[in-house]
């Protein structure tokens, strides 16, 4: 056990130590399970209050800055044979994920995110209010689209409908947005009562029709490898020859075919990150890369600013939110800050073209 | 010959037509001769005035739009096999290719080129004149870099001196350029006389040192796809943890392993554009993507204004570049612009970090 000591101290971490990002261990057990489970066994010992730390932000900023030569465990191997072995986010895979996590009921959400219900990363410059933030976020993506009256747009994975509203209000357009999340639509619908908004049930794959702006934020994680290339085949389908079209995602810096074990548990089942050779894979000869933008340091503030909220507000949220759900849900906004403040992931703001239209970014 | 002729039927080229894109035919063995030997051919029988055309960057521009369905060709095949059988772009080889190209003799270029000796593509926003743009163009990449007095900033292929001129000037850090050209080299350290700025005779394979600031501009399509991981593994070795590296290349749609066969014979031997998958793959847990910036419509731009120039100052120029060359000189410039406006080519201005300092892009 003393290997999982020796990791924790090498990234700087103490035992019962006083600075925020030590730890405080309340059952010994907790190295061996470490060991064994890998990270699985961190995050359900964290939930089962086997250990605290004050700042889990900082402690996962620090362990991962150590981990580029760290070995995958047996946790991680059996869930890379998992998505191997089964399309994880086919049609059926995809409904069930999605119900286990944008179902959870929408008072959770709105207990911690901005009025937009913006569940994706903000848009912090010259601001560090989240609510700013977010409708920084919101006007940059129109911004980019160059959105205008008479555009027809998509909103795939149009969550609580936020988008469709603010570029519906800001912008005059009229906006299609899909999900498959039913408590998602319930809210999208009545969020976005007497504008140009239609919110559908409907799977990307599904999809029909011709739009000039396509825009996805924070879906594509759900998406999965072996659909990279259906996926953009799909939108380049669904896109006007002169049409552009904004991915908002989370990114990697290496190519995997799978997601950390405790996340694909507890969190998101069947998500996943790509990276820039994945994305450039599924997007030869269909999709041209106009712009990327990497704004990974604010998603590490948005999720501060959610878990203050979240922390401030889960006491009054219904009784089924327990000690061991508000621990997990801590325990996976702060990993998830740590990880975008020692940029193992990233998050790019992407603008494609289909080469009919003579479209320059703007800087 | 049939087969040629419908070809440019179909792309909207008529032969002996009177618009401007259309093609006067001086021989009527061209269609055979296209027919055997492909975009070769093509140009060889431009360079022998076998046709003439009134805009060529047009002409190629909607030949290109077609091409997405054209098959590889037996010169194309030559090419591509000769690629997988030799490092084309080995030590011994990049030097060979850099006297073809860029050991014409400096006064070539300055016949055309802008105050700053910039032979890539400037930055045409919010104005029409080459030597704005080109300024324009380079305050740009000093902007993205970030740029301060006290950097040390490294040139990989750094032409006649320009970028170091103006970086130096203007931002007041010590610029190193290094070439492989015995004739820009000269030229260079000429221009940058007196100015914080060291320029040296140096393959990137063989570069050593640390930098805050790693700048490269029109040189990566030289490397050679078996060479790019290699090239991102130097770069990143020569870069501070903390540093930033702006790549400004031109890129390709999908990936290949080879070049245009005419281009690659007359103009840049060994030359090759690169894909967004390529550039992943090279990257990947070595370099992260902070800023990606598409604006090859300006590369259009550039090279019209520098075929004009050329057109207006090639007859002042001495003996040795006869008509042939000259006509061949035109062919490269005009059938690039129109593979830029058909957007086959991009060109790309990518910033990368290491992860280690705090950058978000400006926008």
């Amino acid at each position: 056990m003393q290997y999982v000591i020796n990791y924790f101290k090498k990234a700087g971490i103490g035992i019962n130590g006083t600075r925020s990002w030590d730890i405080q261990v309340h059952n010994p057990k907790l190295y061996a399970r470490i060991f064994k489970e890998g990270t699985l066994g961190l995050g359900e010992s964290y939930m089962e209050k086997w250990w605290d730390c004050e700042r889990l932000d900082l402690f996962f900023e620090k362990l991962l800055s150590l981990t580029a030569n760290e070995h995958p465990n047996w946790q991680m191997l059996m869930t890379k044979l998992r998505a191997k072995l089964f399309n994880v986010q086919s049609l059926n895979n995809a409904k069930k994920s999605v119900q286990k996590h944008y179902d959870l009921g929408n008072d959770l959400y709105l207990s911690f995110l901005d009025p937009y219900n913006q569940y994706t990363c903000g848009y912090f410059e010259n601001t560090s209010d989240l609510n700013e933030a977010q409708e920084k976020k919101l006007n940059l993506i129109c911004k980019k689209l160059q959105l205008k009256k008479e555009d027809s747009v998509l909103d795939i994975g149009c969550g609580w409908g936020g988008f469709a509203k603010y570029a519906a209000e800001h912008f005059g357009c009229h906006v299609t947005g899909i999900s498959i999340s039913d408590e998602q639509i319930k809210y999208a619908k009545d969020f976005t009562k007497g504008l140009s908004i239609t919110i559908e049930y409907m799977d990307y794959r599904n999809m029909t029709g011709k739009f000039d702006k396509i825009v996805c934020v924070g879906m594509f994680e759900h998406v999965g490898y072996k659909n990279y290339r259906l996926y953009m085949k799909k939108v380049a389908s669904l896109l006007k020859d002169d049409g552009l079209f904004l991915l908002q995602t989370i990114g990697r810096n290496n190519t995997v075919t799978m997601a950390n074990p405790w996340i694909d548990k507890y969190i998101f089942p069947g998500g996943m990150l790509s990276s820039l050779k994945q994305i450039g894979e599924a997007t030869e000869n269909l999709l041209m890369l106009e712009d990327f933008h990497n704004f990974g340091l604010y998603y590490y503030q948005t999720l501060l600013a959610w878990e203050e909220r979240f922390r401030k507000n889960c006491h009054s949220l219904s009784q089924e939110y327990d000690e061991t759900f508000c621990r997990m849900w801590r325990y996976y906004l702060l990993s998830c800050a740590g990880s975008f403040k020692a940029r193992h992931m990233h998050l790019w703001q992407i603008v494609f073209s289909k080469g009919k239209n003579m479209y320059v970014s703007i800087r």
